[in-house]
């Protein structure tokens, strides 16, 4: 299902292709989010022709609440439920319901919590966190896990990480005790945990490999450690994957973050916030991010990026896009989402081109410098 | 600028075109309402492309306040601030303000008012009414008038009537007076009131119908009173009204009742309706009217109306709009608000067929039933 293409020059960047039975996604990706069925205020046909998107994102813990399992069984599974005939990847529900703090108790045989929509108690096991996936039918689905926060200490980090070896175990068994209820195949990826201990960290490497997932996540982190410690703890993990199985960073992160963390071998991408952070006015652009509601946009009427291919950059005056959210209206909201995915997208076209003709190392981090700096 | 290219039989429907220095607008006509500058959660591009609107409405109370006209002449215009290179209309402000009942004050020289934002104080007179309005360059200016609320007694409305045709010579003269600021045309539209009296309507019609405006708005209907009675003023004014001027029927309204009016003369139409309502889960249909948030729908798995030709009736099953509702998913105001506006144009070039192969007068009264009908 993975081909690894290409490994760059003086850094683990790699290219590679992995393929679904709803079509091949180029990596290195990065995944929109749609925790609901839904990439937030962009639509469907949206995602394909103007932001180039080959995989998104579901949450399980979301979706098994509202819909419903039933609602989307009923309706042939969530590809069709939501009219999206591309891969699609669901989280296992393990983050959402480790977010619940309070109303969450793990046990041995799963977790179980209560809903923060209707208080009503649920458990979330091994076993049938693979069974929804199953309904929902998505081309990748997750093993549990449980991500504990930071700072973790050694002992509850080792306690936890070991509790999530022995669920993945029996994830592991019940996916390949199962079949996919649709016509197209799915695989599923294993999570690597450790907190931020690099001999947790590589115990836990080895343990998930050796379960010969189609995939591999690395899980907790981006869950508030420094920077710096979560490049360190990627660059550890890859250290200690196999080189022919895709590998998936969850819920990363910043343009700047993704191309370290490509130069650290990662495939594989989510996080919400090009989409939560355009709804607040931050947009992404190749010379850096600006915010929008910024008074400088008020009266600034030229297109932010002329060339840039997006309506935001080069169909609309930044007076308009800042007149529009200074009054809350939906199209700037639309708007900021289509352009951010779309630098999303169109960088990681542009580290493919600079991995294929051997330039990544001499570009990454000069580049990484340029987007996280604010115009 | 308007020339008439025929009258329906047995009603007094008739088709036209309107020409412009941004495009011709083929009557009858129904104008998205952009009251920001900005159609709520749709797309200039989706307005062209897939709405197939011809002129869109935007409100010059709401633009003077917000972005405020320096913003708006420093960007070259309306058209060139909100990328839109197409007709507009804008009202003269005068419905908002004497919706602001309590924090506005009607003196002959014009209205003072405190804006409903932060209290500061304004003043609309005739002459400024039409001094903004070049600033923003619209392609049709109104002319500012009073509103009376329904019911009011006859000597308010005649009084009212009164001071509006005081303020619409006035404000015509001013018009002939100035001339555009930028490189294209502006029309003036006068605005008939008096109520629901039809002797003061009738005087009304003569005395606008005197000034020699561009066209002709019928204003102070669909503020409250029944439907029939609005349409009864309506059939009345037009009967006073010339063959050669544009008829718009200001602030009306359902599906159905755009039949009847177009049945009874009228040529133009605005409402905030369809993108409202389509923000609260009514969507109109060829076979009437649904709320999408009705649990009805929540397994409903099929499209709405497949050969319709929108996304939210072709693609979509229900069952996901419905969830999309349900749980306040921009993408569900998205088609929602797209989807109605596209029927409201459909219905207007269904309209034109019909006129013009004669059998409107056969069709319009049993499909305004049917539309007006929930499904
Ligand atoms: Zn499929
Ligand atoms: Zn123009």
């Amino acid at each position: 299902m993975f081909d690894l293409h290409k490994t760059a020059l003086s850094t683990k960047a790699r290219m590679g292709t992995l393929s679904t039975d709803h079509g091949t996604i180029s990596t290195p990706i990065f995944m929109p989010v749609g925790t609901l069925g839904t990439v937030k205020a962009v639509k469907q046909d949206e995602l394909i022709d103007k932001v180039k998107a080959q995989i998104i994102l579901g949450n399980t813990y979301h979706l098994y609440l509202r819909p419903g399992c039933d609602i989307i069984e009923n309706a042939g599974g969530l590809h069709s439920f939501i009219n999206w005939d591309h891969p699609i990847l669901t989280d296992s529900g393990g983050y959402q319901i480790f977010s619940l703090s309070d109303n969450r108790e793990l046990k041995e045989e799963g977790a179980h919590f209560k809903s923060h929509l209707d208080g009503s108690k649920h458990l979330f096991t091994p076993e049938n966190v693979v069974d929804i996936q199953r309904t929902l039918g998505s081309d990748i689905i997750m093993v549990l896990d449980e991500c504990p926060p930071y700072p973790s200490s050694r002992d509850y980090a080792k306690e936890s990480m070991e509790l999530t070896h022995r669920w993945e175990k029996r994830g592991r068994q019940a996916f390949l005790n199962t079949s996919s209820k649709y016509e197209h195949g799915q695989f599923q990826f294993g999570i690597v945990q450790g907190g931020t201990y690099p001999d947790l960290r590589k115990e836990s490497s080895k343990y998930v490999t050796d379960l010969d997932f189609e995939g591999i996540a690395i899980g907790g982190l981006s869950v508030g450690e420094p920077t710096e410690l979560m490049y360190e703890m990627t660059d550890l993990n890859t250290d200690y994957l196999p080189e022919n199985k895709p590998r998936y960073l969850m819920g990363v992160g910043k343009p700047a973050n993704l191309l370290h963390c490509i130069a650290r071998g990662i495939d594989m991408f989510d996080c919400v916030l090009p989409t939560r952070n355009a709804r607040n006015g931050q947009i992404f652009t190749r010379n850096g991010y600006i915010n929008i509601r910024n008074a400088k946009w008020k009266n600034h009427n030229r297109p932010l990026d002329p060339d840039f291919p997006t309506d935001l950059c080069s169909q609309y005056k930044m007076s308009y896009i800042h007149h529009l959210f200074r009054n809350s209206e939906l199209l700037g909201l639309e708007l900021a989402s289509l352009h951010n995915l779309t630098f999303y997208l169109w960088l990681m076209e542009k580290v493919k081109e600079r991995i294929a003709n051997d330039s990544f190392h001499n570009w990454y981090q000069e580049k990484a410098k340029v987007l996280d700096t604010k115009i």
